[in-house]
């Protein structure tokens, strides 16, 4: 079986991340594999009547990304993974993000937290069935609390 | 982290499962972890007009577990896994008795094969997903033709 050679992380911000990077690091250590981090800000201005509802001096993408950016520095650091992890912020949906990401670096192992579903969230499904649902390589759902 | 104690690999006897078995030596491998493998039969008499069709003497079920148990047998020996690797068959919905041996064994990871989903197969959904869906544990989906 060949090892993993490159695996995609991807990162919110809940206390439950710290899981899913460490799990992360540990199968990069034992496949001697690269890592590529991502995060997605899932920003989307309102649309009223066909104009932006938010102004564009304020340049909330920009702000948004930068501050994710900085988060996810700021989270690499505190875990002390490999200093060779790639951090990636980008803006979209999560799902389509994941993917594409995936796609474009030939990933072969993507690993994403999962959440219990219950109710209204099982019926909305989850980050983690879309990927699944969507990738060409590998993934591990790291389950993570409620 | 802590690595992976105890390792449950759903299998088939298609052609990919040779890759969702050796996937999983590897992590078992790199986590010193106990590995569980489990075959499904999925078996269910025709019923009509409440009775069974199956002539009882044939006795399907029997046979059908035999010989599910004597082609994992095989599978375990031609792929040279570890000598410790527990083999189990089970009847019933492949879903439920893998989740059910996922809680009674405790196990902290789920290796299952996952096919790619289009038309159809996508519209039903599949045991991967149904694992996802379920375990209390983290799911590695490995990706194999569809």
């Amino acid at each position: 079986m060949d090892a993993y050679r490159h695996i995609l992380v991807a990162i919110d911000f809940s206390p439950a991340a710290d899981n899913v990077a460490r799990r992360a690091f540990d199968i990069a250590a034992c496949n001697n594999a690269q890592l590529s981090f991502i995060h997605v800000v899932e920003y989307l201005p309102f649309i009223m009547d066909n104009e932006l509802i938010t102004p564009p001096a304020l340049d909330v993408e920009a702000r948004l990304m930068s501050n994710a950016r900085a988060q996810l520095a700021k989270l690499m650091e505190r875990l002390d993974g490999p200093a060779a992890t790639e951090q990636l912020v980008e803006l979209g949906s999560t799902k389509v993000e994941i993917l594409r990401i995936a796609a474009e670096r030939a990933v072969d192992l993507i690993v994403i937290g999962s959440h219990g579903r219950h109710g209204w969230a099982r019926m909305l499904g989850s980050t983690a069935d879309a990927v699944l649902h969507g990738a060409a390589c590998d993934v591990l759902a790291v389950r993570v609390p409620g």
